[in-house]
């Protein structure tokens, strides 16, 4: 029996508010368990130097936690004067993954970045982020498309995430503070929403793992990311829903 | 009339959400209007170099914004690699502001740390701030109290904080975000319980104002603070309340 | 009786030397007491961009200490690779309290910077700033004149700057460090030569105070900073004198 | 055919100087193809400061590129004052998959810091610096042997890292530059010499993949790991090689 | 004929006033024709770390200029966020010209500080800085024998600086701005009171020069550091002037 | 004797390997005795901004050490968040040395960067740079003028560097590390192939020298770089040595 009494295939309540905070383009509270995060999509009618002229759009992330979102306070990165690596890693992480379903073409030379911003924090922060982010930034799209700057939503495919891991040798699928905390193997996965992998990323630090062992966790990840496409999908609405991936292939 | 149908002298819809992030030693959700922070008090055993060994303790306060808690996007300042002039203006002023009320000898050689952290602003955030950081600073020690760590609370008073300022000719109280803008003349007033100044800033950027209207304003803020006071003792209840000022004077 | 013998409501011995920096297009060796500082105002023909194209000019402050300027060394900004809380601050002052009397219209698309640097202090190095940066403003925009780039000075009133505080129950004007450091009320005010309010920045975090407090405390400055201004006058001449506020109302 | 004529799962040559660099406990050149790496494993009989006290040691890495390693210059991470979020990522991965090999206990409290220097650059740069740092690593603990200072080379097993992804939808293994970047699936995968997995980085930005897919990767990856360790075993010769995994079981 | 009617072996005026900041232990002000110069020592009862245990003392220099001591008003490098590598390089040669004349052993474990802040610049700005600067530490040095820290001076011998080069094919002594910027070579001399070399460093950038001219710039150089030591000598006064190299070779 | 048996008048042994790195338009690994630098020319096809418009060229030099480069670890200036003193000196250096002797008309509006990367240090880091640098520049020019961009080769003579210092009262030639380490006075000189100094840079913090002891140590420099100078034309060859300094006095 897991710590909070969920079966080692179980997902924790999950809740999507969307529209959380009035002045972003798209936006949405989410929490997984006791991991709460504020994602805000912002679009601008302007794309980065590097992608200047070439037509296409650019979707992009940034990444924080509140100082006492944690059971330490951690002192804030713009005191410290810069960014540590764990937030480089996991912006890169959150962009690269929303770019994945985006059509960039389709969605012209203008940018969204999704800020994912952790109010509290209980264990797959950056794996909530991609899946609260995700949903506000097709929010976002649907005000482009209402306001006429586009025809249609250029997403290809609906995206979510969550980590799994090998805790007290069993195969967990979400898991919490604790549990990730004493994980020997540890594994983020993005899958888009017809079960194709866009992120794998697992560690071994404290026991390298086998292929088979492997299978396992990518197998719980699957089943865990089906649930979760459907609690964004109640979310956004059958309507909204149902204009996510169609005629935007790549 | 205002422009959200408010007399001059009426305060906007406030609400404290006492608890909000469970891993704090105090925290609030604090609402005025549609300007939302969420704020942290962190206790540490422990004082800054520049207070080791007199015995006494610390207050002090960080704040921030999320990048979209404002209409148009502002880039962060850990991205940024320093925080803004604004930034550390406003953080002094709230450690300032609560440290007038606290008996730092009484606290023992700890810190407090208030984390500020706006989510969606509306015009006074830094005032918000402050009237939010006093409760969660309060229920802060009302834990090392429980935790037989403090034997009284050693607050000495109230404290709460608004903005007025002078709007098309008129002094109005409590301003939102267009009022702000358009303001001839602003302040940010602190006030005690008691009813004492602990900080007055006023700005005639736009146009120098008299002694007249400044005692204007004055009256419209202390009026206005009152009002909040009696919130901040709502969300405390009662028995907090009645704890707050009791044989602690300096 | 004061440390330096004194009256309450008098203030120190002030000399304003014109002319300071041959470089600069106007400067000033102000020396307040035994605090003195460097003000020198630097023309340039453009505007910051966020300024840019709406055919206004505009006034911008910086201020420094020298390391040794204080009893003990402080360590160089530059040094440290950051502007401090303090330093930002006051700076933010100095500009906003100037470009209260700076017609920005009539100064066209070009902006003044004034350095305020205090190669020795004791108490009051803001004040004295604002005082000493009106004087330098001034000279510049008289060379601009003469250089047949403006037509008039445009300024539309005198400015200065004082420090009042509450020291042993005492309300005192212009403070020097000793009883700035045990002050229990602080308060700075700038003020225009015709008596209105530009700032007023009052901070008990000592001791709050009372609204009669404050009417005795802006009243000593009201008085100080008249003095004040006729020294101002008496560094720029009659004729330069003459020449602020005429027909530049905004 | 791949464009430099070899098969899907055919690495590039590959050679191991040790001991390139005199003034370290350890040291290497390691050649892939034309990436050349310098690997340098620094002892320093002390931990940071988050490990004190715990009788354990500690291994961490930092990694960069010359200049011109690259077709296009790239600027100075030093010289723009702040670590790129790529630079990190691959330290951070270094670091920790290094450690996985490594028994800290039987290390004590002394660390071990690998300098990975890109010298030039064609693809697979940070595999190449772990497979190379591995080495540099066992040269140094071998010499703590020599001096005394530890009883057996405290690393479990062996460890190596390449590589794979999809091009023109082939599996190719060690991917040069060229081939990296027109990957629709690109991935790198760290494994023990024993065969276990300890890092494993699969994203497919420009494609999603799916679970058949990855199992083709992996076995390529599993495959070519196997050569390199060889390759490791040659550098360090008989006698060393016989001496890792040799006893220290964690 | 000179730009301002020199001869070409004839210094500036040069007026050295003593003590002329109050806080610091040593000061003065130095001007060297239009060049203007603070130099304060500060005594610190500290070494920096490197030093720490050895029984010896540090003198050390930082340096810095006024935004517009220059023609054109250059950005603070607190500003900027860091020091540029001209003022890095000039203040690493005024610490090392100076500590070649202090005795560290004799002056024990604490440090002096020489902050040279050039107020007004016209070329020569750092051989101006080492000729003030040791003024400065001489009269700090007094300050720590009368305050009966130390029992002797330990200063070795006179210092001073002067810049030579060559301007229009000739040689010049003290070269003023506008020398300085068409000078073909450029040499900055520091020499001791007895006549030896401290630093030389010679650039002909534009033009590369022969041993024959350089031992012409030398002797130029050399002739007008005797001048300057005796301009020392005569700020310093009689009874101190005598007081220094007494005694304490190393 | 020395240390490593040399003559007071022997340099050690040099090696320069040309096209060291196969992406930069010039490369060199050049060593002298144990300290090894990889030198780049990067050529770019712009100037810097404040050589815009001048039809003029620019050549500039970075300087690096690898972090175990020496015998102790040093902290990589990218982690500190920016370049120390000593390499900003070394750097404005090397690009003043070059820069005397190209014709920056002739080489139009294009900049060459030479990156100076230490892998190996045994002192002379700084001079082994500049001979290296030398040869860098020439092979990317010569590339510059095969690919059709200029006509001859803008450089007007040859230029190498060495250092000379008074180590146990003797004159030596080209100081290995522990030389430096305990040198009196120590001298860095730069000369063109026909024999005219571009810098000198002589320090004797130790021990002030005079200007007989200058002499000596520049003779000993003079007769280094002219073998110096030799090992480059052996490197260049034949008939690029021809190309120097034919037809382009400034």
């Amino acid at each position: 029996m897991r710590l909070d009494g969920r079966q080692p295939n179980e997902l924790r309540a999950m809740t999507i508010t969307p529209n959380y905070i009035k002045h972003a383009e798209g936006s949405v509270l989410i929490e997984v368990g006791e991991t709460k995060v504020i994602c805000t999509a912002t679009v601008e009618e302007r794309v980065p130097p590097f992608m200047k002229g070439q037509g296409k759009g650019w979707v992009t992330a940034e990444y924080s936690m509140l100082p006492r979102a944690t059971q330490v306070r951690n002192q804030r990165e713009a005191a410290r004067g810069k960014l540590g690596g764990r937030t480089m890693e996991i912006q890169r992480l959150i962009g690269r993954a929303l770019r994945s379903v985006v059509n960039l073409e389709a969605l012209g030379e203008r940018s969204i970045t999704l800020d994912c911003d952790v109010i509290q924090a209980d264990g797959g922060t950056r794996t909530t982020s991609i899946t609260g982010a995700f949903v506000a930034m097709t929010l976002a799209m649907a005000k482009l498309v209402k306001d006429g700057k586009l025809k249609v939503i250029p997403i290809t495919d609906f995206l979510a995430s969550v980590s799994v891991g090998v805790v007290n040798d069993k195969a967990y699928l979400d898991l919490k503070y604790e549990e990730d905390s004493s994980a020997k193997v540890d594994m983020n996965v993005v899958m888009t929403g017809t079960g194709k992998f866009v992120e794998l990323q697992g560690t071994g630090e404290e026991s390298p793992f086998t292929h088979s062992e492997l299978d396992t966790l990518i197998k719980l990840a699957q089943q865990g990311i089906q649930q979760m496409v459907a609690e964004q999908q109640k979310a956004l609405g059958e309507e909204l829903t149902a204009r996510i991936g169609k005629g935007q292939a790549e």
